[in-house]
């Protein structure tokens, strides 16, 4: 045995000085522990190497996806067939699952939300001999449940905090926000959720239910990939059931299925695959009949029907001549919904900017939620203000009764169908109705605007749709003063059904603050009837129009606020962006390993660099991209040039050479061969290196001296070898862009194939890279501040230039002189630019981009 | 002057036997009419090169949205920049005008259909005293309308016949089909149209709409261009604007904007940028409002509702034990829709495999029609067949009747509503309804199959709906009659509404036929009634997953019939292909330039290869890709070097040198200067080139054979120079992928990228090309042989190799050593392999691709 107290009192004084002070044991522990480790790590390693990556290509999935059942399988190669085979099935029984789980989901949450606000009434009804504790009930019951929902949010998973649609729509571009689709998220979104919702703020339940939904797909996922493995491990076919997901989420809200497919490809995605169509139709039907389908079988209802049915009459929904009112209630909502995501925004960011505030509530972060909710429950007391704003109402109450058929502004109207309404709750014996509806407008407009911005898990679809359809019923009331019997000319009377305005406005305003025209189809189905569909398709397209021209969506302004990594659209008639080239925006100094590249540079790349994937190019001199290699695989290479077993084997050797075959015997029996192709951690070999340094400190102390200097010396010689790709996965065809490819088709590109990065070569050689990031500052350098255009230094100067050069495509003869090595031609002297390049080549710390 | 019977009798002499036989004039007359082509060519060129280019890539056309707007306004860039500012207003002006059009379009036909229709029933009712005479007027009308309308489209524009739905598909994957968007199309269309459905045969306005649609926008387009030039030449903008104007089409056809715009998509795209959806519902929408505004002007509707309104009860539409009768009317619809598209394609091949009747229906084009409607209305003859099977309703009236809200099994119902229906024409006095719907089912299945191949501009969607709509009345009628007290358990009776099943079969069946989900919207739309939702929803999704796993749709199917450039999709399951790659499929004698090509080697290349582009490689050596040249690019550099100006200039040189001065005075006043970038044509050169084969024939009798020689010879001497590059446009990244990719990922690229081709490279060298056609064979040699798998040979020689090769990413290994051009291991000598691929090389004729 070697004496062991020299490693372990080595190793342990080293201890607190090295960046991995954790080995403190004897060798001989430590290499049995690492050989552990290692065999785990083999075994954990198909996950593990995408589980690291945090920013994944699409492309780069779709090549996973080819790989993987193959790589999966090579052990029963009929197993991995049939499984293939049976994909679709499969996708099948997940899609179905998924419905009946979020099915649940949604209506327990429902029957659990209803019970609160039961609750909180009955609390308030069996006071009504007290104001005060009336008040006190009415206010206690929301603060508490908020608080809680956002205390026990805030404790168990952060992420799961706010709508969710924006972190989805990030996601489905291809950017893993791991901490979003966890159980803790699940659960902490689920509860909060329910409190939430059951204090009777404005808040909403649909964006968060998206999110619910793609939690439930993830985890669904993970459960059925570990059951049966194989395919449910492939990242291509999670974002299609991501997506199917999303679709599921709205669906199961509002039992909604085609409006639901079709508001989730409206908010989540940029380019959409018409093959992944029928997923999210079918989950998202089968979800929202199995949700109605529970409200059956618990006697709610007699049979599937719409979640708020209307009962508009059906021969005359409206007159021709009432389109125009449709039209200015639409450009109103438009104006209506942009004021709303900019009062939204203007909320958070002055939370921010004031220091002091921002630093109270950061300490006490239940404060803010408190404090909001006290407030909207103060103002919405029903003996109190909420008298004059319906505040004894919660919002599936409020919403029956705009769509109520009736118009209020009127009495003694015979009424054809009779149903529970709660239209009693607008009629105050002083206060005309009108004014209650204006009442109701702004105060819940500010109060959903703020509701929306605490912390914790909350939607704004709901009370934006609230707020348009009071919009929309007060308009219908108006029109229905104006014209007691109607526009029609001819002889017939057909009053106008104030109804059917509340279910325009309701679609335009929620249409104008998300920025999507599926909303038409969402209150189709919610209502149950069609007849109004040109007057709402008008009042959408127009809020659209309107909203779309002033102000970013909610769910993009919320990716702005919460600055995730997204790409955003360019905007409309923003054709200055033309002129910007990638040249302008790439980034030129290139993290690049060569084929004669040591190992050396390359540990140095990877303790310096933090890029997940690195680019290879043949040499220095010629710069020829060949492919790109991932972070992992590095990692894996220069810990089997320096690894333990490479080190054992060479300890054994000076052994043997030095007559100390003793030394050495527990270890090894550790070194069994393992697989060459394992991918151990870096954290090995730079231990290894920090080791030795820490001997050679300890080295004059010890007999072991020349033992422990060999051993540096032998790895400073393996760091000076040049490393061998022979068994590195190598991607041979990262994208590639030319120098003059133009910001428009970059972004295209790059929302097309989900791309994370991208080279840019000139005539095969790598000249930079452009990644989400530059990309992001390009747009919105030139987007957010209007009037004044931020460009890039370079393109100013290119337009100064000749107009010739402006043409994307480039003349070849400047190619062939870049390529061939020549100069330019204003360069007078060939062979001396020829000679100086190659010194300065040859000269290893300086990376030479002959950016001519 | 010079003599000029040399010429013109050497011309003449030769143009007989000279692939360009047109220029038998005197060559002065010749240099005058050349130079005037010339400045006519320089001002067509801008659409002259895109025109010429008949399959495109999208990737292409972003390359030329962004240089277009510089490129046209480098004279005036304030008013280009104020064009592309007001773009987006532009774009809605196009819309609305579109929509407009449309709507006139669709209302106008309506009317004439209507009106043609009309006048047959009143010639049939006017007759009803003789039963022969009635039927001659029954069958002579229909027999004429249709005879006409194949004729008339014949002998204007055969690319009107058909649907349109394919043809625009293909057009929108990047794919020019230059005849199919013209203004003769487009009145052989609607005029075919119009007669082929005021026949009363069984057959469909709405495919054909889309292609009317696409091609008033094409029209428009051109207009537009014409009248405000700029933005409107550019051909990604046509395609944004023909992806709106199909659900204009859809949308005006049936007034169901929503819908239209879903099915549009469904049916015309793979991938779909969501950025363009607003632009489909904003004009659909508009288009529908018009439409059905057209309607209530002409005192036809009071004001804007449903098409086929239906008066189903909305309290309890249907109970939730019926939905297994549903589920299985949909599971039916699925069968029968791929039975409809089978027997379709079967009719069609069949026609076609019987040589003597293809050969006779070549030959009489319009017998195949008039007898096929002479078979269709004899059966239809009301006191004949036609009594078992309402033969005397028209499509609409039939529609109307099945979707009524009375069950027609029973008698003596109470009806809540009063309305017109037709219900009558049903119930023959001796035979039960049920046979009268199952004769109407079965009649009119093969009659609508058979009817949709005549050579008519006609669509298959409506005759499709129309049966679907009789087989789920039929169900329906079915279960009343099973159930006559309706199957609800509790106190209160619920009949069953027959009427529903119709709705739920029309969007099932349909959806079966076209592969579409969004039938099941259009259904609401044209009913008008969305109570239905959740039946309907299950039934369209479970007939589309029996339909697409037993035949492609009715769309796709006549893509294959009429061989189309189409990509087909990768089934669902069939993940054998994920064994191909694009080494086994690509075309390895790729047809090249390289830098040091000569004007000869260009001649040869343009002379004997059809290429769109052509790869620009650095040297036969190297193999690297450096770009890819237009087609025209090339001949425009040929005829630069060889052209009328050149030549000018060397025999007046030859002149003066010769002192024969007086021999060109006409020629030099035509020499101005024309700009070095003016695309000429290569027909000039190539004449130039006869002209002196001609000349030398000639030369022996004339004065002139010196002169003449030197010409031949200067041209030879010209045809050895090297090319010069320097005023030739290249695309400096033509798409690229590595050999290894496979073919799930190439066809993943080229379908969201809409490429035409893709040069496969290994480490920068060209390896191959692959286009649309290989990736289309190859897709379909696995899809369409059922059971037997055609695979490339190599595919089948890799499988039984080791499995390690199978991974896709190249290990550098091996991309090293052929980048480096050293021989793989297994070759002894690396010296001698090195030194026998230079001499190869060397070799001009013989292509070297060292498929190593």
């Amino acid at each position: 045995l070697p004496p062991p107290d020299i490693y372990q009192r080595a190793l342990q004084v080293e201890g607190p000085s090295t960046m991995y002070g954790r080995y403190t044991q004897e060798l001989g522990v430590y290499a049995k522990e690492e050989a552990a480790r290692l065999r785990d790590g083999g075994v954990r390693d198909g996950g593990g190497v995408r589980r690291n990556t945090s920013v994944r290509s699409r492309a780069a999935d779709l090549l996973e996806y080819e790989k993987d059942p193959c790589a999966k399988c090579q052990l029963c190669a009929s197993r991995c067939q049939k499984f293939l085979i049976s994909r679709v099935g499969e996708d099948w029984i997940f899609l179905i699952l998924l419905g009946l789980l979020m099915a649940l989901v949604s209506w327990v949450m429902d029957y659990a939300i209803a019970f609160c606000q039961e609750a909180q009434k009955w609390m308030y009804g069996g006071l009504d001999s007290n104001m005060l504790l009336q008040y006190i009930a009415w206010v206690t019951y929301p603060v508490v449940l908020i608080t809680f929902s956002a205390g026990f949010t805030q404790i168990l998973a952060p992420q799961a905090v706010g709508s969710g649609i924006p972190e989805m729509k990030t996601i489905l571009r291809g950017v893993v926000l791991k901490e979003y689709l966890t159980f803790k998220t699940f659960v902490a979104k689920v509860i909060g959720l329910t409190c939430a919702l059951g204090s009777g703020m404005p808040l909403g339940k649909e964006g968060p239910f998206v999110h619910v939904a793609s939690l439930c797909a993830a985890l669904l996922s993970k459960f059925m990939a570990a059951l049966f493995g194989g395919i449910y491990m492939n990242e291509l076919r999670n974002t299609e059931m991501l997506s199917a997901a999303c679709a599921v989420g709205v669906g199961c809200c509002f039992a909604a299925p085609i409006g639901g497919v079709l508001f989730s490809i409206e908010v989540t995605s940029t380019f959409f695959a018409v093959r992944n169509y029928w997923r999210g139709f079918f989950a998202a039907t089968f979800s929202a009949f199995i949700f109605r389908v529970l409200a059956v079988w618990n006697q709610e209802e007699e049979t599937i029907t719409a979640l708020f049915k209307t009962r508009f009459r059906l021969d005359f929904p409206f007159d021709l001549q009432e389109l125009p009112a449709f039209a200015i209630l639409g450009i109103a909502c438009g104006f209506g919904g942009a004021l709303f995501v900019y009062l939204n925004r203007l909320i958070v960011e002055c939370m921010r900017k004031q220091k002091t505030i921002n630093k109270f509530l950061l300490r006490k972060r239940l404060v803010y939620p408190a404090l909001v909710t006290l407030l909207v429950s103060t103002l919405t007391f029903p003996p109190g203000f909420g008298q004059f704003m319906a505040g004894q109402l919660t919002q599936h109450e409020s919403l029956v009764a705009l769509f109520d058929n009736r118009t209020w502004c009127r009495q003694g109207v015979a009424e054809e169908f009779d149903y529970i309404s709660h239209h009693h709750a607008w009629k105050h014996p002083q206060v005309n109705v009108f004014i209650t509806l204006i009442l109701f407008i702004i105060m819940k407009f500010w109060m959903s605007a703020v509701a929306t911005t605490m912390p914790v898990p909350c939607g704004a679809f709901m009370p934006v749709f609230l707020i348009g359809a009071a919009f929309g019923r007060l308009v219908g009331e108006i029109m229905a003063t104006m014209f007691p019997d109607g526009i029609h000319a001819d002889g017939s009377v057909y009053p106008i059904v104030p109804g059917g305005y509340a279910v325009v406005g309701a679609a335009a305003l929620s249409g104008a603050v998300t920025h999507t025209v599926s909303t038409a189809v969402i209150v189709f189905e919610l209502t149950g009837q069609i007849s109004h569909i040109l007057p709402v398709m008008i009042a959408v397209i127009l809020a659209n129009a309107v909203a779309q021209s002033l102000q970013p969506s909610l769910y993009d302004s919320i990716i702005r606020i919460k600055k995730l990594p997204y790409l955003p659209e360019l905007g409309m008639g923003h054709h200055e962006k033309y002129n910007i080239r990638v040249e302008d925006i790439m980034v030129r100094d290139v993290r690049f390993i060569t084929l004669n590249s040591t190992y050396r540079d390359l540990q140095e790349m990877l303790l310096t660099g933090q890029l997940k994937t690195l680019a290879l190019v043949e040499s220095r001199d010629s710069m020829i991209l060949l492919g790109s290699i991932e972070r992992l695989q590095l990692q894996s290479l220069l810990s089997l040039q320096l690894g333990r077993q490479r080190r054992l084997e060479y300890l054994r050797q000076l052994a043997q050479d030095n007559g100390t075959h003793d030394h050495l015997p527990s270890l090894t029996t550790d070194s069994t061969p393992s697989s060459p192709c394992t991918h151990t951690n870096l954290n090995a070999s730079a231990n290894a290196g920090a080791r030795v340094r820490g001997r050679q400190g300890w080295a004059g102390a010890k007999s072991g001296l020349g033992w422990v200097v060999a051993i540096a010396e032998w790895e400073e010689q393996q760091l000076d070898e040049p490393v061998d790709f022979k068994n590195c996965k190598i991607d041979p065809a990262p994208f590639q862009l030319v120098e003059q490819t133009s910001l428009h088709k970059t972004h295209t590109i790059f929302s097309l194939l989900g791309l994370d990065h991208a080279y840019v070569t000139s005539m095969g050689r790598l000249v930079g890279v452009v990644s989400l990031k530059e990309l992001r500052k390009a747009i919105e350098g030139s987007v957010t501040v209007t009037g004044v255009k931020v460009r890039p230094p370079l393109a100013s100067f290119r337009d100064s230039g000749n107009t010739t050069s402006v043409s994307e495509v480039t003349e070849l003869h400047k190619l062939c002189i870049r390529h061939r090595g020549l100069s330019l031609p204003r360069e007078p002297n060939p062979p001396d630019v020829e000679d100086h390049r190659n010194k300065t080549c040859l000269h290893p710390g300086k990376k030479c981009f002959w950016s001519l």
